[in-house]
């Protein structure tokens, strides 16, 4: 297998993207700083901003079953970016866009990316987005993070977002802001895993302004060592909507969570609920696993990955 | 049946507090800024404030199955007042406290009643709180009400508080903090009907200080007309404790409703659960009813009154 980039990189790369190779289709890497390798696609266009970092992804209408790869990879400790990257979705077009960060850090500097992505769906339009967040490295410099994803819904159009961090990153603040028209409808999923030091801020604004639009944002996260995790969830319904927020997270050792959902009906055909619960993982549980013949440490460990699977 | 006060003062007195004549036991009647009936039991000592507005409620180490009635009516428009009442319950006693404010307000000015009540619980004591708050009136002067709670519960100890403000209120802002000492445990129900331009906010701040503290906070809320209602509640988890938040809120006609639970882990075996539910009746249950032979207006009123008992 030939390389895509060198042999760090790819080995990051293939964490966040889940590439193994230089993939068909439309994608953009973008390694320490620079594109290095974009391609477009017939219906898929990526073309690089003229007036700051970033590119504009312009999906045609109709396209169908087509995969977007956009994943970054810093691994100069030190290197810091601010990128926008804006996604122009067709009416009834239906793509997979993943995308993805990896910070290879062995050295001593704060290496950064902060990404500001905006998601404009037209009528009727789908898109599943995947972005995973990972760090790791040898060196005591911070891996930060800090995406800001809008997300705007025309009538009809649904969005997934999956969002996961596993592993590696010292800070990150994620924002997400969505509106949704009428019809519309958005899923999100997120996977947290904190540990050490770590700090992460999760930010969720939801706006339910069109008839019959809909909102079911999941959290789901694990707080080990001395991490500290923080859970904003906004959910405003405008018109007849139903919106539901979750937020499940298990907390371990000396592990901090804080979940602040607010939800607002601003229409009587608002329906809104939310659920949150945080706690350790529960005895019996450990014990079935553990009569099973696993050790204590194994036995969470198998309940931590189930949970976040 | 001889009058307690006056008539309109009476019929006030005995929607907030049950009484319908001057009760036995430890009582305080208020009456337009001024204690006017006042007696004490032989386990229970009311003693009035010397520095400024209010009373001491002492209740005696070990009183059992008694009863306190601290009702307050306000009959004259544009009576204004804070009033500082300080409960100090004795180890292993077992109380009923029935307070309540209710306004009779004919004027155009301005009424308020602004309590500040602090409980001190020793060690073992067990409290019930039932407050009413209730307003009425022919004329367009604004019936306000901002009490304040502290609850302080010594190892042991247990407190219920049941609000409920069903009608005639303007304008209340209702602040309930509580620190909760080893085996100790709160329970909050708060019943609320806002309608037309009225404005309710409701806040609980909770810390689960002790070992085996647990605390259960309910609210059920009907927001009709143009009402607005907020609902804050905070819930720190210090120890190894239960926390349990619910609000349950149905809307009508314009009614607003915002939910803001705040759930923080501060220790590894802190449990902590929120739920929020906004929207408004569900269909079938009108049209059950309205099989039944009720109007929609029957029906919901039917629906409503259930909700709230």
């Amino acid at each position: 297998m030939s390389n895509i980039i060198d042999q760090v990189a790819d080995k990051v790369l293939e964490i966040v993207s889940g590439l193994k190779e230089t993939p068909k289709g439309a994608f953009n890497i973008r390694v320490n700083g620079k594109g290095v390798k974009k391609s477009s696609s017939k219906n898929i266009q990526i073309v690089s901003k003229k007036d700051k970092e970033g590119i504009d992804i312009i999906v045609a209408p109709g396209t169908k079953g087509e995969t977007v790869h956009i994943p970054v990879v810093l691994d100069h400790s030190g290197t810091q970016e601010l990128v926008y990257n804006d996604f122009y979705i067709g009416e009834g077009s239906d793509v997979l866009i993943v995308a993805g960060c990896g910070i290879h850090n062995d050295g001593s500097h704060l290496t950064q990316h902060d990404g500001i992505h905006s998601f404009y769906l037209d009528e009727n339009a789908s898109v599943k987005y995947v972005e995973k967040h990972y760090g790791e490295g040898t060196g005591d410099g911070k891996n930060v993070l800090n995406p800001i994803t809008n997300v705007h819904l025309k009538k009809g159009a649904f969005m997934e977002l999956e969002t996961v961090q596993i592993e590696g990153v010292d800070s990150t603040d994620r924002e997400t802001n969505a509106t949704l028209a009428e019809d519309s409808k958005l899923v999100v999923k997120e996977k947290l895993l904190t540990n050490g030091k770590q700090e992460a801020i999760t930010r969720f604004n939801v706006d339910l302004d069109g008839e019959n639009s809909s909102a079911n944002v999941m959290s789901r996260s694990v707080a080990k060592g001395d991490s500290k995790q923080y859970f904003y969830s906004v959910i405003n319904g405008n018109n007849k909507c139903a919106g539901h927020s979750e937020c499940d997270a298990i907390i371990m050792d000396n592990g901090f969570v804080k979940a602040v959902p607010d939800v607002t009906a601003n229409h009587v055909d608002a329906s809104l609920i939310h659920e949150a619960a945080i706690g350790k993982i529960a005895g019996e549980q450990l014990i079935k696993l553990e009569s099973l013949g696993l050790s204590e440490e194994e036995a969470e460990a198998r309940i931590v990955e189930g949970f976040l699977r």
